[in-house]
C-alpha cells in the first residue's frame, strides 16, 4: 500500500482521444503548478520544482477537468492544480517516513534535500492548495478538498497503526484504502461536478487504483514497477492479498513481518500468489471499475466526455492486465 | 529561535480584566478544538488531545476574538479555532523536525507516538484547520489563513537555510522572523476585523515575541524557559542577540556551530551577553510592541476592547522584563 509510483500512464490514450479542449486545459494546470513551485521564493525554487518537474500521471487534476468537461473553465483549472498540489504535498511526506531515496526515477526531496526541507516543503504545497482556491473565492472546493486531505491523513495514521498487524479483517484494509487513495479521486470528480454519482465514480476507481497497486507490490514484476517485490510486507504494510491468501493458508496470517528480510519477503510474494489470492483481487478491481463505470449512466454526460472518463478508468485496469 | 514555549501566559491577566464575554467565547473555542481532535477517530485520538490537553497560551485565538469585540460571533470562534490548529499543526512538525522530547513539560507526539504519526497528526491537525473554515463558508478567511500557512512553511524552509551561517544581516534574520511567527499573528487579527491597522499591530507583537523569545535563548535562566542556555546555537539557528553582539565582537561571526558543544554554547551565549546585544534587542523589541500598540489609535475600539488589546501587547513584553 504504498501509493502508486512508476507505472504507465493512462493519459496518453486519453489525450489522443480527446478534442482540443482537454489538453489546452491540462497545459493551464501545469502552468499553475509551475507558478506555484515559483511563489516559495528561492527557497522553495529548488525543492517544489523537482516535485513538480518529476511529474507524475495528473490523473487527479484530469478527472477534475473531465468531470467538469467542456463548458468547465477557470476554476476547474484552479481547483485541478489544487488537488495535484495536496497530492504532491502528501507524496513528499510519505517520502520522509518511508525514507524513500527515489520516486518516478528521482532523487525525492526527502534524499535530496533531507528531511526537514521535505517535511517545510510539503506543509508549503499544502498550503498553496488552499491558498490556490481561496484566491479563487471558491468556497466549495475549499470545503471538498479540506475534507479529502482530512481523509488523507486519517488514512496515513491507520496504515501507520495497523502497521505488521497481520490480523486486519478486509473491511479494515478498505476502509484505509477509501481514505487514503479513494477519497482524493472521489473529491477530484466532485471538484468537477458535484453530483453524487461522480463521486462515486471517482471513490470507485480510485479504490481499483489501490488494490491493483497493492496486487503489483505482490507480483511484480520489478522491471515494470520500479520496486523489489514485497516491499509492502518489509514496511509492515499488510493488504488485501495477504489477507485473502491467510483464509485460504492460515499460516501466512501468523508470518512475523517484522523479522522478514527482503529474501523472507519474496518468499512470503510466493506463498501469497500460490493461494490464488492475486487473481481475487484483480477479479474484484476490475468489477468495482465496471461499476464505477456504470455510475456514469446517470450523469446525462455528452458522448466525448463519457468516452474519456471510460478511458480514464479502463486505464486503471488496463495498466496491470 | 525556536518557537516560543513554557513561558507563564498573559492569558490569565486578560481574562481577569475583561468582562463575560471573552471567557465564554474562548470557551467555545475550547469546544471546539477539542471536538475537532475527536474527529480524527480512535486513531487521532491519543496524539492530536495529546497536543490539545498540553494546553498553551491560545494567544492567536484570543486576539481573534479582541480584534472582532463583543459583537463578533459563530465565524469568530471558528476562525480562532482554525487558527490554533494551524499553530499547533506547526508545533507537531516542529517537534519532529527538532525531535524534540519535550513540549510545554510533556512528552511531543514525536516522542511519544513516533515521527511517523507525529507527521501526519500535523497534516490532519492542518486538514482540519480549513475543513473547520471551509464548513462556515468563510472564504475571506481561507484566504488569510492559507496565505498564513504558506508564510510559516517558507519561514521554516528559510530557518533550515539559514542554519548554521553566522554571516546572515539583520534583515534577513527579521524576514524570517515575519514569515515564521509575526505573519500568524496578523493573520489571527485580520481573522477578527479585516483592517490593515489590527493587521500591523498583530505583526509588531508576533515579531516581538521571536526577538524576546530569541534574547531568553541567550538569556535564560532554564528555570523559566525550560530549557538549556544557548539551544538556537547548538540548533544552528543564528537570531540578532548574535547578529547585533558580531557588531561589537567580530570574533563571534567566525564561531563555528557546527563544532559547539553545550558548554560552547554556554560560553558563546556569556560572550554574546558582554556586548550588551542583549539589551539592545529587548530594547528593539519593547519599541516595537509601543509602535504596535500605537497602531490601534486609529482603530475606534471600545475602551474595553483597547485596555484588553494592549494587555496582550503588554503580555509579551512582561513575561521577560
Amino acid at each position: 500500500m504504498t501509493r502508486p509510483s512508476a507505472v504507465p500512464p493512462p493519459v496518453t490514450a486519453v489525450l489522443d482521444a480527446s478534442s482540443r479542449w482537454l489538453p489546452e486545459r491540462l497545459g493551464r494546470v501545469e502552468e499553475l503548478l509551475r507558478r506555484e513551485a515559483g511563489e516559495g521564493g528561492d527557497v522553495l525554487g529548488a525543492d517544489a520544482e523537482m516535485t513538480l518537474a518529476a511529474g507524475g500521471k495528473r490523473l487527479r487534476p484530469m478527472l477534475v477537468l473531465l468531470c467538469a468537461g467542456e463548458a468547465g473553465d477557470e476554476v476547474e483549472v484552479r481547483s485541478a492544480a489544487a488537488i495535484e498540489l495536496v497530492h504532491m504535498a502528501t507524496l513528499v511526506h510519505d517520502d520522509v517516513l518511508d525514507h524513500a531515496e527515489l520516486r518516478r526515477g528521482r532523487p525525492t526531496v526527502a534524499a535530496a534535500s533531507g528531511r526537514e526541507r521535505a517535511t517545510a516543503t510539503g506543509d508549503l504545497l499544502f498550503s498553496r492548495a488552499f491558498a490556490l482556491l481561496a484566491e479563487g473565492g471558491v468556497g466549495r472546493a475549499t470545503s471538498l478538498l479540506s475534507a479529502a486531505a482530512v481523509a488523507l491523513a486519517r488514512g496515513e495514521l491507520a496504515q501507520r497503526r495497523d502497521a505488521f498487524d497481520t490480523t486486519i479483517s478486509a473491511e479494515r484494509y478498505l476502509e484505509r484504502c477509501r481514505l487514503k487513495t479513494a477519497k482524493l479521486f472521489e473529491c477530484a470528480c466532485l471538484l468537477g461536478r458535484d453530483e453524487s454519482s461522480l463521486g462515486a465514480f471517482g471513490a470507485g476507481i480510485g479504490l481499483a487504483f489501490q488494490l491493483l497497486d497493492d496486487v503489483l507490490d505482490v507480483s511484480g514484476p520489478e522491471e515494470r514497477t520500479g520496486k523489489a517485490r514485497g516491499t509492502d510486507l518489509l514496511d509492515g504494510t499488510v493488504t488485501l492479498p495477504l489477507i485473502e491468501a491467510a483464509a485460504e493458508d492460515p499460516g501466512i496470517r501468523s508470518a512475523d513481518l517484522r523479522s522478514l528480510d527482503p529474501a523472507g519477503a519474496l518468499a512470503l510474494c510466493e506463498r501469497i500468489a500460490a493461494t490464488g489470492a492475486l487473481e481475487r483481487v484483480r477479479a474484484r478491481a476490475l468489477g468495482i471499475v465496471e461499476e464505477a463505470k456504470r455510475r456514469l449512466d446517470s450523469a446525462g454526460f455528452k458522448s466525448e466526455q463519457r468516452r474519456l472518463l471510460d478511458l480514464v478508468a479502463d486505464g486503471v485496469v488496463q495498466r496491470y492486465s
